[in-house]
């Protein structure tokens, strides 16, 4: 755990001059004070982030995609079979899912990283192979994983983060793809913000009534058993988890470590943010909501984030894909304090709000 | 008028098929159905507009800007002095606004319109030079300009409109400046929706109680003295309207008329689609609603429109700023349907809910 540890010590609150330097830079830009609503706060979020005001455009953007299956399928928590993780991975290879589709969209690069498919993959450049196990065990009927492997698996998050930082990305999003890890992800909302199984377990990529009621009573009864306690984020990981989820909050404290923002995708990231969180507060400085997804146990742990997503189109997809398309808007609100003129560099006469 | 009843006559319906073809492939896509949410809505409304299926990608991109000044202003509707709006657009110009930095982010062109500013513009290659008149008349005093000034102000808005799309932009964003404007809009949107004048008149880029109450009385008076009727509507266009809200108007007739998608930005976007859509129902289909403007009116106007907003973020800025920011997100939609593989040509397992 001593990666872990060490970055976990190295995420530093935000920077308090840069954040009131945004705002009163925001009030001297010409427009009407107020006038960009909640892209001024996120401004001010990123100044603060940044350490300077105005903070960098956000960019490049890249978007890694933690790929990894989960036990409890054998639960029937989903209709889709489990090789449809490994299937959709070499979509994601060969270019041909949503994801690429939307990082092409706004500029991002897209890193696929094997933490935990249930089969071998294929080897190649296109691919971060950094597998923990082959798929977690049925949270159902034990634990999913060892501490041990939760920990080696957040400790893929945290180097995918500094890596992809180290080359120069930085704007880092969340990407994710596991069939049946909208069940992992129910049982870390409820045992991180206390909901109760039936408000954290959603549709996911689409059950219906009665497998949803079932979904829900896996839950219910994995909680029952192991008792995860919020205080040791990382047993929560390893009893209810998947190692996709570990990874990703890995991947929120590598990119909050080097004060890179990370957007966050739907209820697979939430759950990990969560995690990432409970290990270090202050990581969620870094975090920016990038959309609301539709399942249902997301407003659980946006609440619990105290994080107001950017988007709310009713995308269910995961992959990262609600994320990516909140990319435009987190690199155009640093922009306004970079690029927009203020009222003491041009002619613009200040509204009547505005003391110069 | 014969532009405008050419236009007019040139906008067709949206191709059935089209739309068909792209219900279907969403549904084939390798996805769970239905996961895009909205976005699958929006990519069938670009199939039916562009007449196949998968539709082009909407790029490049280009808003304009119409910037013109209103009589209404010596009625004390806005604490901003009318100068700004011709300040305003030097800045645009020379690059500095808020939408200058939105179309870099997004990688959009900007043309800037004087359709009607009050003070004589310095010209060049960065202006469209078509002042119909320096500024509206007081439309709380009288008719804010003569029909045929309205029918010339929409021929300058089809004009553009049809110049960009002859210059390569497959995607067309409104724009507007004009200091007041937001008080034309809401009787606009009054006389189009029905809607009370207290409940389409907002605070526009801010504005105290007091003199929300006065605006929304001069509105209200406005509406009474000229008595607008929604069947003609040129003829409200000249009583109460602005000559940014008519060039707007014909600039989504324009863009139907070629049948490339424009995105509507906030309240003075939403009141002159309402009067294109009032000359041309067809038009709706070219209109996507960029995003909820914070002022009070836009809602009647979407809710007439029928249109539901893509981004819900608190602007009220105006400029094209918030129609900007879904430029993203309507290029998204197109390519899914162009971009992303079938369940056909991949070894992708289809979900349960797909039939092949």
């Amino acid at each position: 755990v001593e990666l872990v540890n060490r970055t976990v010590a190295a995420i530093r609150p935000p920077d308090a001059d840069a954040r009131q330097a945004a705002t009163d830079r925001q009030g001297r830009l010409t427009k009407p004070p107020g006038s960009l609503g909640r892209l001024e706060d996120l401004s001010v979020r990123l100044a603060g982030l940044a350490g300077r005001c105005p903070p960098p455009v956000p960019e490049p953007a890249v978007v890694a995609v933690f790929a990894a299956d989960h036990g409890v399928h054998a639960a029937g928590v989903t209709p889709w079979p489990q090789e449809v993780t490994a299937q959709m991975v070499a979509n994601m290879r060969a270019g041909g899912a949503v994801v690429n589709a939307f990082a092409r969209q706004v500029g991002a690069a897209v890193r696929t990283v094997d933490v935990g498919v249930a089969v071998p993959l294929p080897p190649g450049d296109d691919l971060v192979a950094a597998k923990v196990r082959p798929g977690t065990a049925d949270l159902s009927d034990g634990p999913a994983m060892t501490r041990a492997e939760a920990v080696a698996a957040v400790e893929v998050g945290i180097r995918v983060a500094t890596d992809l930082v180290r080359d120069g990305y930085r704007l880092l999003v969340t990407g994710d793809m596991g069939i049946a890890n909208t069940t992992a992800s129910a049982a870390l909302i409820a045992a991180f913000t206390g909901a109760p199984a039936a408000e954290t377990t959603g549709r996911g990529t689409g059950v219906d009534d009665a497998m949803l009621a079932h979904k829900t009573d896996v839950v219910r009864r994995a909680l029952d058993r192991h008792q995860p306690d919020p205080a040791d984020p990382l047993g929560v990981l390893a009893a209810v988890g998947g190692l996709e989820h570990a990874a990703l909050a890995g991947f929120v404290l590598g990119g909050a470590a080097a004060r890179v923002p990370v957007v966050l995708d739907g209820v697979i990231a939430g759950a990990a943010a969560l995690a990432a969180v409970a290990l270090a507060p202050d990581a969620r400085a870094a975090c920016v909501a990038g959309h609301r997804s539709a399942d249902a146990g997301h407003g659980a742990a946006l609440r619990t984030l105290a994080l107001e997503p950017l988007l709310d189109l009713g995308l269910r997809l995961g992959e990262g894909t609600g994320a990516l398309l909140a990319v435009p808007l987190v690199q155009a609100a640093a922009r306004t304090l970079g690029e927009v003129a203020t009222f003491d560099d041009t002619d613009v006469s200040p509204g009547p709000n505005v003391t110069n």
